[in-house]
């Protein structure tokens, strides 16, 4: 059984946030949108079918919270989400991962879907604070309940 | 609270499959790719975060079968399923849904998403009928031991 290794393609265009109880969470270095992608820490697997049931909720729960935070991201930055985009593609990179993404009328890509679009656009060093602390701030809501049960 | 209503986009787009415990499931009118769409039976949903969690799951597992679907509508046109795309936009569409698509890599958006490229492509009548018949085989072995354990 091999070992999880996130995928370089991951290391290389995201910034770590939060690790869940399944996946690793990460803010897409992109500030046209508030967009974080998760990344189940389950070796060789790429599609969802390859995770057992109880795995597959998990991780539409995880998403779900993802959600939470780009909302907040998008808040933090001034431009409030008006939609959520959940997309788990894989055509480029095969390791099983999630996108959320939010969405606005007014964004380069409206009413298109994000992937493939355009070319990355760096956070400011400011921007870049300020988004991940607010994911951060929202990660944490989600996770503090479980820690309350264990304590 | 309003009655549930599947949005005439849908009605316009895609051909009834199945009506699974949360969602109606649909075949894509577009041979170009084995494409499911699944929309919960919920009035005024928008977004995952509005279904309370074991909805959430259950919509993941309603997902999960239709890939089992659309792998076997690929086979069944002969044009087997290398990877599946799973996609919840609504940007166009605003009621919730999810897209379960087939890809290959001869495919004529690869490795780009599917969503907003070129014009649907209608089935010829032989190939529709081997599309709903084997998608429809695939749906009803999902809920087939849940009628099972009913009995």
């Amino acid at each position: 059984m091999d070992k999880f290794a996130l995928s370089a393609a991951f290391v290389k265009t995201s910034l770590p946030l939060a690790s869940l109880k399944l996946c690793e969470v990460r803010l897409q270095a992109d500030v046209r949108w508030p967009w974080i992608v998760l990344i189940p820490r389950k070796a060789g697997v790429r599609e969802v079918e390859h995770l057992p049931a109880p795995l597959r909720a998990l991780l539409m729960e995880e998403i779900t919270a993802a959600g939470v935070a780009v909302r907040a991201v998008g808040s933090a930055l001034g431009r409030p989400v008006e939609k959520l985009n959940i997309g788990l593609l894989g055509n480029v990179t095969p390791q099983l991962h999630a996108h959320v993404v939010g969405r606005r009328q007014d964004d380069p890509a409206w009413p298109g879907p994000v992937w493939g679009v355009g070319e990355a656009q760096a956070y400011a060093a400011h921007d870049l604070d300020l988004a991940i602390q607010a994911a951060q701030n929202a990660l944490d809501l989600f996770t503090a309940p479980r820690e309350t049960r264990r304590g």
